[in-house]
């Protein structure tokens, strides 16, 4: 580790340190890398000692879409940033943008649009429209933020195991997740769909098997589906009103992930009842919220009408950039497991055989003081994953080989 | 009433037309302003039909302070907009702004900046901190947005009048305000100050006489002061901690009102006890929020370091709209009644002489039939507010000579 240690800008007065041109990024060093992520206040590189590599929070080192910038570029040339109405076209356009990727038309009459991320949209609709005396259910591993959600939202949580192959090829229990419900009580469903941490893809005969589950218990489904932008090319996503049997679910999104805007607040939930939508606005408006947000809509609005082919050349970069991070690992570090994603840039890690057993409880520290790397540690994503980790490979070249190389030393 | 019709484009795609300088403003007519404002997606002016003037929704048709668009468009050289930490030299300036303004000097660790609107910071406040098997009290006529939040966020609302002298001079009635919280067991006090929507600035003395009530009575005391940085030259603001004499408390404000920039979500909240941020802060995590916001922390950064000498120009042009309001209504409209705000853009007005007992409840649809002129109804403040209404004077002056001109017609 060569890596020098700098004093970081607390706050970016627009030196020309920021000033990375787009096409530079995917080749920024870990220094340089460094450096311009904090400079945009990057909450995953401050998170971290200075030479270290923070590959943790779900959020690309690579630039969003021109755009995006554009967008709210425009808007500002209007100068007024009073509060703002709902861009009333937002809806159907996100509609339209579900049939071109998806084949599915959903109904802008069911839509809200919310001035939040996406983990908030859901906390909103468990509050609203779950029954909350009952527990909610999630398949681990699981990502923090949606057990958080369903936890504090409701009287709480059942993580029912995904079942582990080889080469951590995960897969659906559907007999074990039956008797789980039934025996606690749960009705509601948190589906993530692709799945964060795995990467996976649900295909059609296991989102059947679920959809077949949730109307025979009379299930709430509600399905996360903010990686399916980011599905690679070759892999087909369903959404889960293509396979629902029965009325009772909510799609959650957003372009956050996929056009790595997630510092611009903004996500829509989508209902199988359209009747379910007034109420979710009405617990907006009771929360002081209001549909859109002044600039997010804007950026919803550019990505949505303009990023088709900045969204497939991104895609393709970030499968790349997977295959690779596979590829490396398996001839460099092949004692490490490493699951094989169909969407997105997360790589779900077993780094049991190069851990010590007695290595301590928090693995994300351990890691961080033995190679410099920060990861997400497998305990946070439930169920019993000890020894597991998630590792962000949506970040330059050098930067990825460099984590590779640090991880290799673990082996 | 001349006023063309036209058609409002739904997407702002940057024409021309959106694009007035900032001092062309004031000079606005009513046909000019309701375009321009219409094109920036005006949550206000979309309200209502095409030759009517929108004023009730509490921003100005008055432009956003250059150091805020700036702030914005140099972040954009930045092109990674993904997730930020908070810009942890805000707190500290939020502070020094007020040792500036107010002579008070908070404590930055008993601050949390919030990524959401005053109300929503209410709110989650009262889950976190109040007491809700409790009700909370306020006092009216109090803004809607207040009450809705107290009620909803605990068993109940508790209004309690404000004494009506000559003129529409409001006063506290501390005794009265005693007995209605002993007789239905109140626990919180939301106090806004200055008063929305009596533009009241609260004295020392009456303040003091809260303060001791609030300790006698062990209140949590919310002292909404969002419109304080726009107290009108010659008057003083003071800050709920400089009087009070417990530290049951917590100061909501944000810079959306005096900088108009409530499209860009952004508050704060200041606890009595320090140690209450740290549950505010669980609470915020646990509904999937963060501190802060990537857009909004550099509206605040430039507003607080660069905005002094905007503000008070902003204050004394809304001091001389409003003050114009009342001359001419107390000339040519006489039989109008008219709160004298020490504070904001917000005119208080007793409009029972002029519309007929038999006026629907609804005296907002009312006024619109009848002059084209959109308030807010007196109903929606709590108490007997019927006849009154709400009326926005932070406008251009020509939209604000219409509006008074259509107010006159109905003397």
């Amino acid at each position: 580790m060569t890596v020098t240690e700098h004093s970081w800008p607390d706050h970016p007065a627009a030196p020309s340190d920021l000033v990375v041109a787009p096409h530079d990024w995917p080749a920024l060093t870990p220094t340089e890398l460094a450096r311009a992520r904090r400079a945009g206040q990057s909450k995953r590189w401050h998170a971290v000692g200075p030479d270290h590599l923070a590959l943790g929070v779900a959020d690309m080192d690579l630039p969003s879409p021109p755009m995006a910038l554009q967008a709210i570029e425009d808007r500002l040339r209007h100068p007024i940033l009073g509060y703002h109405r709902l861009l009333p076209t937002l809806p159907e356009q996100v509609s339209q943008w579900y049939v071109r990727h998806t084949g599915w038309k959903p109904d802008p009459d069911a839509m809200a649009v919310l001035p939040f991320g996406l983990k908030t949209a859901i906390r909103l609709l468990l509050e609203t429209l779950a029954d909350r005396n009952h527990p909610v259910v999630v398949l681990t591993p699981c990502y923090d933020g949606l057990r958080r959600v369903g936890r504090d939202a409701t009287c709480g949580l059942v993580e029912v195991p995904l079942t582990r192959g080889p080469d951590l090829a995960y897969g659906l229990d559907i007999e074990l997740l039956r008797a789980r419900i039934l025996a606690t009580g749960a009705r509601t469903l948190l589906l993530c769909n692709p799945h964060n941490p795995l990467g996976r893809v649900w295909s059609i005969d296991e989102l059947r098997s679920l959809a077949g589950l949730a109307e025979e218990l009379d299930l709430l489904v509600v399905s996360d589906e903010v990686h399916s932008p980011l599905t690679h090319p070759g892999r087909r996503h369903h959404p889960w009103p293509l396979v629902a049997r029965h009325d009772r679910w909510a799609v959650a999104s957003s372009l956050g992930k996929a056009f790595n805007v997630s510092g611009i607040a903004g996500s829509w939930l989508i209902c199988g009842r359209p009747a379910e939508r007034a109420p979710l606005l009405r617990a907006l408006k009771s929360w002081g919220h209001h549909q859109g947000s002044l600039l997010g809509d804007q950026v919803m609005d550019a990505c949505l009408r303009h990023g088709d082919d900045w969204l497939a050349e991104r895609t393709a970069l970030v499968q790349r950039l997977v295959q690779h991070a596979r590829r490396v690992l398996a001839r460099d570090a092949p004692s490490i497991g490493c699951a094989a994603p169909e969407a997105g840039y997360l790589l779900w890690l077993d780094l049991r055989r190069v851990v010590p057993a007695s290595a301590p409880d928090d693995l994300s520290a351990y890691l961080e003081e033995r190679c410099g790397l920060r990861l997400v540690a497998g305990a946070r994503f439930g169920g019993d994953h000890a020894g597991f980790a998630r590792m962000n490979v949506g970040t330059s070249w050098p930067v990825l080989d460099e984590a590779l190389r640090r991880l290799g030393r673990l082996a």
